[in-house]
């Protein structure tokens, strides 16, 4: 039976095997400088982070040994946000993995969890958005020198990423239970075919709820929404099933206009972890 | 920095994620009932007994607990053979990873390592040929039931695969010092291409130089031959870089045939593993 730290480290393998991915990397898809075999190798890197959060240690602390772990390959940012949700699922899945489990995780994270958060930063290159200005001496891009300002302010990690929604959807998933990881583990239980036609399912499904955040912060809201609207349509016509060569067609052409919707992907890995936690996917 | 045991898991990966590997899952390529996603959880299962090997456990029981773990998914026997390599190739990386070095390793196995051995075989259906008569007492799919013959007759796991020699290319690695698997890795650090592109032309250039012993024992010497001189045509023509529809064709033909020159890929991962732990290849 595998622990909970390996079902993290095979969701991160199954979401990225999982295909068409509309915009980003899959099974069928590179990027020009970020290819398959990255994730592979930052899913082998982060399983130290995952396994100490496994045994209990601090969600800040654990994070960041993921994510130097994860970065341990050329492509650069594979699985940021995917393992700032799975952390502390795994944390969570000590004892029954629920939503109220991982909500008294999260709101139970402290400033060291946060100064941990910001180091990480220092491991990966990892896009945002610039701050407003009264949250400047925030900017995640400072890494480690933000920290006597987490201090000063007492924020937790929790604190932290409650104010970056709305604009985050990782952040979002934090705030509010982890609402969409767990409706999409719900979904892969029930999706039709093959765990990764399953991946591929519910990733668009999740695209067609709501805006991709990564999406709308490097190409802002009109195209995020468009590319929501254009998952809907594909959606609501089945077109996985009924004409499965439309959505490689959009997933191509996402690729191509360099659009990834990277927040959703990491959403899926979330459920994908949930659903194989709690065996309601078998692989 | 990766350990050598999360190098040998992302050998595992990097193998099955290579294409076109004519015959076998690939990124590209699923068989029936044996589907990318098993090979994924199978690596991933694989991780405790690797981990032992490192630490240096008997080369027996870590390959035992490695083959449980990987066992763990629907798609049966996914990574045996390989595991069979990089499980005393691991061992051997404890200190510095040379053919002497895993000569010294294999050799030294015990009885008891063959006893392990025999009772792996008792958590996946491997396929085997039929052993001859004087040997049926030690036909391996006895499992535990063998282990009071190999006891009276003090064979070690080095002596049980060097009985299987000739016939299985995966033992002939144990008795001629890993030859091919150290070939392929160099084949691997000079090849063209992505880490998955080279992975692809070094699993050619293995089938093309031997004819791969699984396909022998299951459709016999002149299917093994045949695979063996069309990869061999195919290498000479450069085809991967010149024509590589035809190594397509060719690798879609052995999937509807039912023809996976596994022993092949089994070198392949020994063969990834040696160019990650040497860093002759980097992902």
């Amino acid at each position: 039976m595998r622990t909970p730290a390996q079902n993290a480290q095979l969701a991160l393998l199954l979401e990225v095997a999982g295909t068409p991915k509309p915009g980003n990397v899959d099974r069928r898809r590179d990027l020009d400088d970020l290819r398959f075999e990255h994730f592979l190798a930052g899913a082998v890197g982060a399983q130290r982070g995952l396994e100490m959060a496994a045994n209990g240690a601090a969600v800040g602390r654990s994070f960041e040994v993921a994510i130097e772990g994860m970065s341990d390959q050329r492509g650069d940012n594979t699985q940021f946000g995917a393992l700032l949700l799975t952390v502390p699922l795994v944390r969570a899945a000590r004892e029954e993995l629920s939503p109220s489990a991982v909500e008294s995780v999260v709101e139970g994270t402290t400033v060291d969890d946060a100064a941990a958060f910001y180091r990480a930063f220092e491991h990966v290159d990892v896009f945002v958005s610039d701050p407003p200005e009264e949250m400047e001496s925030l900017d995640v891009r400072r890494g480690r020198d933000a920290v006597p300002t987490l201090e000063d302010r007492s924020l937790t990690l929790f604190d932290v990423l409650e104010r970056s929604v709305p604009g985050d959807d990782v952040a979002r998933e934090w705030v509010y239970g982890f609402e969409r990881s767990f409706l999409a583990s719900e979904l892969l239980a029930t999706a039709n075919g093959t765990p990764l036609d399953r991946t591929a399912a519910v990733f668009l499904s999740l695209l067609a709820e709501r805006p991709d955040t990564l999406i709308a912060k490097r190409h802002g809201d009109a195209v995020a929404r468009e590319v929501t609207d254009r998952a809907s349509e594909l959606l609501d016509r089945d077109a996985l099933e009924t004409e499965p060569e439309a959505v490689e067609t959009f997933a191509d052409e996402l690729v191509e206009r360099g659009v990834n919707p990277g927040t959703t992907a990491d959403v899926t890995a979330a459920g994908l972890f949930i659903a194989l936690e709690c065996e309601t996917l078998e692989i």
